[in-house]
């Protein structure tokens, strides 16, 4: 296994055939009948009913899509929103997706000055120093925000570089909400995501961080909403992944993502979210036999469809 | 007590006789030895038994410093580290607070897409729905991050005019690193931080936000750290309550804080950290009687500093 985490996560893409990753944003009230009806206490409102159901849920997911992709992005608010119980499903999910072999991303999205970073840092990507939690494993990578200043990141970078963990700066969002501070135009018309984009490729080439694959380890999170803004990031940033979250519900095409593609085929991983977990809602897949079915599907389709897309 | 956020903070100052509030960002390796040879279990590496000694410290400090200060931090961050038991302390310590009668502000730093920043205000934010939880407490007020557009910040908005609570969106932070991209400046000059305090003006001033004082539930962080920018922040945001950080320890003096008043003296409310928590540490305090004594000066001292720079 590489230890630089651009180059694990590229083996990974090359060995399931395709660029994608499945986002996990798990909602109680969105699961299938069949999970909801097996729990003997069928409470929404019961946080440990509610995770377990959660996490029951969670756990076949991440079976069903773990042939088909490299990496499965975990959105903590999902599990926030259930307290300590959630927290501690969150970590049992992380394992859970570790003994896949699958990449995991924590999709955290912190920032702060540095001396908060730091411990941040340690709470969601260090591996843990305790010796109460020795088989705790945390994250690969995690999301992580720019407005603190690239430079405060610091802490996110030395973990990253020391351990093998990889992380993903946001630069383009793909909520159509940013537009208003991320599209902030300097005297020259660059916009402040074209200069976050300059300073993440600036400090993710020093020396340590750029793996075999000549990608570093530190990526950036670009939207497949906007295929101009891709294409332009693109250049900007020649040896960071992106994260590109947005796909599906969101919106995004299979041919805006391309545009966060190098003409080579490397350089993305597509995340889908809500368009695969939940697929059995959609009318495409509910004639599956069972959500299981749909969400296998959901995963396949995509999977053909970005590579169509990249061989197009 | 007064439903809206900044009315109740405001009452708060008013009758502790100072706006200040103290940070909570505790570290097992700063704690006072008589904490940490308290503990049967002595040992920073053992989750249990280090967030138990954080609780005991933090508890402590809640109480040497709820008679002097009308609110308090706590960086969720410290929390995290210690995993789901840093959680569950962490929301133990907001009861603590909120037996001591102190407004509580979450320094949770959070901000995502809206889909996502819903469930964030329901985890950090709200009163909690669950059945199994209706102890339970969330803080009165959060810090978010306007990376992803002030628009998208609408869910924690929601709760804010909703539930009587508040939050502060980070807009000037105390950090050094953070200029390259919040002094990001436009064609007519006008930086990033500028144009987000704006938006932060516009927003906070629609329906059920502003309550009797003529300040909004949605306030803004601005750093202690740059007199100048906090002067033309306070111009840009009349009825936002900033949250100011930086003093202390990072720099920050009474003067420059003093740019985030208003001339009648509200406005603002200046957070220290390990200026007061750490204060048995420091030259001018080691002399204290024990290290609750340190604290204690500390609080007062910097109460009384701020009280004269605003009566300069």
């Amino acid at each position: 296994m590489s230890s630089n985490f651009a180059d694990r996560l590229l083996e990974g893409i090359k060995s399931k055939g395709s660029p994608i990753a499945v986002g996990l944003d798990p909602q109680y009230s969105r699961l299938p009948e069949a999970i909801r009806e097996n729990k003997e206490l069928n409470d929404e409102l019961d946080t440990e009913s509610a995770i377990d159901a959660i996490f029951e849920f969670s756990t076949k997911v991440l079976r069903i899509v773990a042939p088909h992709v490299a990496a499965v992005k975990l959105n903590i608010a999902f599990f926030e929103k259930y307290f300590w119980e959630g927290i501690e499903s969150y970590y049992s999910l992380v394992e859970e997706a570790n003994d896949l072999g699958l990449e995991i991303i924590g999709d955290v999205k912190r920032a702060d000055i540095p001396a908060t970073n730091e411990v941040y840092a340690k709470a969601h990507l260090a591996n843990p120093e305790f010796t109460n939690m020795e088989d705790l494993l945390a994250p690969d990578a995690v999301t992580v925000n720019p407005y603190f200043g690239i430079e405060a990141l610091r802490p996110f970078i030395g973990v990253a570089s020391d351990q093998g963990k990889g992380i993903f700066i946001v630069c383009r969002s793909s909520n159509p909400e940013a537009t208003e501070i991320q599209d902030f135009a300097g005297p020259d018309g660059k916009k402040l995501y074209e200069f976050v984009a300059e300073q993440i490729a600036k400090i993710s080439s020093e020396p340590g961080l750029i793996g075999n694959s000549g990608y570093s380890c530190i990526g950036a999170v670009v939207g497949a909403t906007d295929p101009q803004a891709a294409k332009r990031l693109r250049e900007i940033m020649p040896n960071n992944l992106f994260l590109v979250p947005g796909y599906g519900t969101q919106g995004g095409t299979a041919d805006a993502a391309k545009a966060c593609f190098k003409s080579d085929g490397t350089g993305a991983i597509v995340t889908a979210t809500r368009s695969i977990i939940y697929a059995y809602e959609l009318d495409q897949y509910k004639d599956s036999p069972t959500w299981e079915k749909a969400v296998e599907r959901a995963v396949i389709d995509m999977k053909e469809q970005i590579n169509a897309a990249l061989r197009a």
